[in-house]
């Protein structure tokens, strides 16, 4: 239902992950981690976790196990676009704003650069460094800008013309919020994260498991 | 990395996309579906949408496809609790906020009741039917008002503490946006939400899209 290729989208989310832990360990003082260790940490296998530090090609020291701060470099040059990634967030309604506290209080090579809405006078939330443009602004200042990747978080009903606006302007990468199956280009990567399904789903789930 | 079997979970996330666009296509006038219609909507193949339906013994006029309304009841009875399902939010922050106005504005049988911060003053978004309590609040209001599912919206440092709270007060499922990995009871269902991982996967993909 979206068209990240699984496998390596798997893996990636499972290096980003890593990355997260290994941060917190180094930041609690830790100069180096055991594959099952990081395995435990995160719930998966030590196995998984050699296989993916191998496929990036990173080993341990038999002895003392991955060093930490070598380890999240390694991760990193993979993750992390050299020059930085700016993003911007189209739609600055209550989940727009949350999105922009969210991501920037993460400190990370991923930036919100820009932020995008039909009335870009409301937007109160959007800080220094990061202004809020009206939607037809997107081409200009996703090419100043070197805006990519964007999260689009507009209502339901206006997120397929959106979208469009957004990949006519230059998007090559989607973060969809909107409950809407996006018909874009093949070469658009689209990545969905439908708040409702996901709460379906935990509810049925844990109806089924209370009743048995 | 969560505890919801894949198979039925995917199934259950399927259905509840099929329920909103059904309930779209309904909006707009239209009566019954063919299989090959609702799956060109969806993004899946026909013999999927002629499987699910199987699953909950739901079929078709071979003629005229299948009947949306009753298909949406049919779904309804699967996904819905008879009687709705009550759910709070926990961390009324930005995020937090967010997600009370988002699942607030969807009329749907998951109704979000109660929210709790450790500042319960501070949470102005929370508006008419639900109030927002102390964290030590939980189990008597989670008894009162018959919540078993929760969504943890707390800051990373503070959500497995949190979690275990909402857990001992009665809690059985959570959607989880904190970028942690719970532990907790294996009878207890953890769904995690993770936006830093999807927004990664989604600038790493369209990086090595674009490179191609």
């Amino acid at each position: 239902m979206d068209n990240i290729k699984v496998a390596s989208a798997k893996t990636i989310a499972r290096l980003s992950i890593y990355r997260r832990l290994l941060r917190n360990a180094m930041r609690g003082g830790q100069a180096s981690v055991y594959s099952h260790e990081l395995a435990e940490m995160v719930g998966v296998t030590a196995a998984q976790v050699r296989r993916d530090m191998m496929e990036i090609g990173f080993s341990a020291d038999s002895r003392s196990g991955y060093n930490i701060r070598e380890m999240i470099g390694q991760i990193s040059r993979l993750l992390d676009s050299p020059e930085g990634e700016n993003v911007a967030i189209i739609g600055m309604g209550k989940l727009g704003c949350a999105l922009f506290g969210f991501f920037a209080g993460h400190s990370n090579r991923l930036k919100i650069v820009a932020a995008f809405d039909n009335d870009p006078g409301k937007a109160e939330c959007v800080i220094s460094g990061c202004r809020c443009h009206a939607m037809n602004r997107m081409k200009d200042v996703f090419a100043r800008k070197n805006i990519q990747v964007v999260m689009l978080a507009v209502p339901e009903d206006v997120a397929q013309d959106v979208a469009e606006t957004a990949v006519a302007a230059g998007a090559k990468g989607i973060l969809n919020f909107a409950p809407v199956l996006l018909r874009l280009p093949d070469n658009i990567i689209v990545q969905n994260i439908d708040m409702m399904v996901e709460l379906e789903k935990v509810s049925y789930v844990t109806r089924e498991n209370t009743r048995n």
